[in-house]
């Protein structure tokens, strides 16, 4: 057991709480943290605090922002015809280091998957067909989720739950190996598969 | 570069100079970080203010207190004839695991290493002097700074320093891997060390 002051403790189970950090890991980022100035400490616990206070999604898109509305949905320079529809933040991100894309894009905030108890409902998805409705100049849809069986599936519920718009429904080419995670693709795969999309 | 919102990349930013946590993980952990409740973010951002808030070095031997002395100084069952100099409040943890030994902890919090421009003054070493005087029940001194370059270094010096004390000053047999961390040995190794320890 761990013998340290009791503040201590909490900081190291706290730390603990985070993906990836161990018990050594959360030990060794404590000690770092009582050994930086308190001003430094406090920008983190700060930035920790003001991002939780000040980010939230776009009204529009579903992407992380502290406006309103998101950069990507305030630029006007951003063509209105073409709409691609991603699982996370982190994903229109992806999109963006490529530079190829110019649409815009719609978050889904997850993927349907029964296994875990998400359906459609649970996704940002009614909001996209509304959006549909009052963006007439929209000619296609690029289903950019994650080619993992989740995320085929979901786009082929988005797909067949769009198939009488007569809007265009394609998906990023299989360019992505199967099976990972379209947040940690290089950029040329992504290129590679923004390129090569198909019809379905 | 990131397009995240401000508040996002500052928290990425603060995150990524933690040790250990580069870019990817700082913007992994960042989302995590979006992705739980408010009070669990508030229990991370608190944990950091009030560790850095109310812990300090304890006056006697500089081990991490959230009191005016730590609780090894205040253990009236410790033995006062024997004190172990040590490099960090860690190495004390350490010590502790192996349940070996009963004395108390001198933590110099650092080593003399002329590379970093940190040399004897600026170690918790004049209030060891002072000490020793100030407790004439000290018998002997284990030094167990990590077996390394400015260990070993430090450890001759206190060795000299104190020559003519009359105290009987040993080290911690090379059981410990040379080169390693005494703060990540294992407890048999370090048990060996301690029965193995040897006169300087």
């Amino acid at each position: 057991m761990r013998q340290y002051p009791r503040t201590l403790n909490i900081l190291i189970n706290e730390l603990g709480k985070l993906p990836g950090i161990g018990e050594k890991m959360a030990q060794r980022l404590a000690f770092h943290i009582l050994s930086i100035t308190d001003r430094e400490a406090e920008n983190l616990s700060g930035a920790i605090s003001n991002a939780k206070k000040s980010l939230r999604y776009c009204e529009v898109c579903g992407n992380l922002t502290d406006r309103e509305k998101c950069r990507i949905c305030e630029d006007e320079s951003r063509e209105t015809n073409v709409i691609c529809v991603v699982e996370s933040p982190q994903d229109v991100m992806a999109m963006e280091r490529v530079r190829e894309f110019r649409g815009r894009y719609h978050v889904l905030h997850g993927t349907i998957s029964p296994m875990d108890g998400v359906g459609p409902n649970d996704l940002n998805l009614a909001s996209l067909v509304i959006r549909l409705q009052a963006e007439p100049d929209v000619k296609e849809l690029i289903l950019a989720t994650n080619p993992n069986i989740e995320g085929e599936a979901t786009a082929m519920y988005i797909a067949r739950l769009l198939k009488d718009t007569g809007i265009r429904i394609t998906r990023l080419a299989h360019g992505l190996p199967i099976g990972g995670d379209l947040e940690y693709a290089d950029e040329e795969t992504l290129l590679k598969a923004i390129e090569g999309r198909r019809e379905l």
